[in-house]
């Protein structure tokens, strides 16, 4: 199944672990839809043709740590993926650069320049890029000048056309921090817990701009987005400080809140815990994920 | 000619200043070309639109401090233009904003989004965007990382596929401070001078970028991109930290130096004297250009 397969694992296969950034604007998400390209897709070919994978067989498959929206972006996003030893040492063995540097170089020679493999390692034993992860960190980047977003950052930036109170966002913001059922923020899957920790929302005015801070173990489907909709309406004072904890308290989806666009999404990093326990945590998230 | 007329002009004329930022990537440059649009014929076009000129009359014409080149972008451009007196009132007069508020939204709303108007006021007498300047400060942006730029910045980054030394740059580009003839690193064109004072002219890595800061009283013709092709050589070994000081001495276009792509340069801001002091600066500053 999804077992991790270490360097040392059987049917003579290396797990590679990728973290990779990409300009989101272009795609269906990470993962491929109907008539549109996913980022999944286009590194998944990439790592075809660098690794010398047959063209014509089951492309190499990417487990990933989050699984992004159409048009969201990402900077520090996490996959591991399974490959033939013969052909990590091939790519290796080729080059006079050490082994990381070896994959990363080859693969900025075939990747689109909306899409970019930052580091590429063999993963320690125990590693699974989604179920090992300890949190997720993603920013959310907004203007409310009058004038409009910079240009050169038009890609990530969404414009408010109203001025925002960043403090009484941070006082409404603190009332969602810790563990509770999100369901308010989610949308609801079959079989798929919303409960979820969310360890930091904040919000900062800097450079002209207002950037959310959001880290939690996990965020379900748009939960992202359905905060930041929730505390823009604080921001402008369509609502007060009180409602965002108020919905969360609902634990139904509300039609209220308006998800916020995806360009100003953007998912900036991924935490492991030490590699003695990549294992251990991997197995205990895929318990808590299918609780009721 | 292009004497300025303040808010006290005669003819009923009210000179506009306006700070711009752009997006380079699509356009010819500041000024168009033949087939190809330029940002001054975008933010002309808006102006005709939103102050309600005679869209069949001349165009309202735009004086700018920094001519950029195809793909060269900005974000602290600026340029005046003349206005009749009762286009401005007109936009003033409308709107709930302050004056100066009143003009930047309404061109935020017909500009494409790679343009943008980031303030607009009335100029105070004896302004020039041009002569009145008294420095131009430019900033170029590189990577070294082999795995090529950040996707989200990639507009604006140019990918150097060897290690910099940074101190080796900033060393090397220490001798090229002050008053010079830069004819080595200039475009010469007939009758323009090419003594330029450069200011500060240096290398910083910041956030896995490399980017050079340079500041001069004005810039030749791809003088910035001279310049940073001159040290780029000396930055990854190819040439010696003595060679651009030497080039310089020389007086003469060396082509040994390679001009760096376009895109890597922004134009970050431009300074003015006080304002009792601008438009001695515009009139001293015109004499000084045309000298041989």
């Amino acid at each position: 199944m999804n077992e991790p397969a270490g360097p040392a694992g059987d049917g003579g296969l290396v797990r590679v672990r990728l973290e990779v950034a990409y300009d989101g604007t272009a795609y269906a998400g990470w993962a491929r839809q109907v008539g549109q390209l996913g980022i999944a897709e286009v590194l998944e070919g990439a790592l075809t043709t660098v690794l010398r994978l047959d063209p014509l067989g089951r492309p190499p498959r990417t487990t990933v740590a989050g699984r992004t929206d159409a048009g969201v972006h990402a900077r520090g996003q996490v996959c591991h993926l399974d490959i033939p030893r013969c052909a990590w040492a091939a790519v290796v063995g080729r080059s006079a650069d050490p082994p990381e540097r070896a994959l990363v170089r080859r693969l900025a020679g075939v990747l689109p320049p909306d899409v970019s493999v930052r580091r590429a390692e063999l993963a320690p034993p125990g590693f699974d890029a989604r179920f090992s992860a300890l949190s997720r960190r993603y920013a959310y980047r907004l203007t409310d000048d009058i004038a409009g977003p910079d240009p050169l950052r038009r890609h990530e930036l969404v414009h408010h056309p109203h001025p925002l109170d960043v403090a009484a966002m941070n006082a409404a913001s603190r009332s969602l921090l810790g563990e509770h059922d999100f369901a308010a923020f989610c949308r609801r899957r079959a079989g798929a817990s919303t409960i979820r920790t969310l360890l930091e929302f904040s919000w900062r005015r800097r450079d002209g701009l207002v950037v959310a801070t959001a880290v939690a173990d996990a965020f379900c489907h748009s939960m992202v987005r359905a905060l930041v909709g929730a505390l823009l309406a604080v921001g402008d004072g369509r609502r007060d400080e009180a409602w965002p904890g108020a919905l969360l308290a609902a634990r139904v989806r509300d039609p209220a809140v308006t998800v916020a666009p995806a360009h100003g999404l953007t998912l900036e990093e991924v935490t492991y815990p030490a590699d003695d326990e990549l294992a251990e945590r991997a197995s205990s998230t895929r318990r808590l994920r299918s609780a009721p």
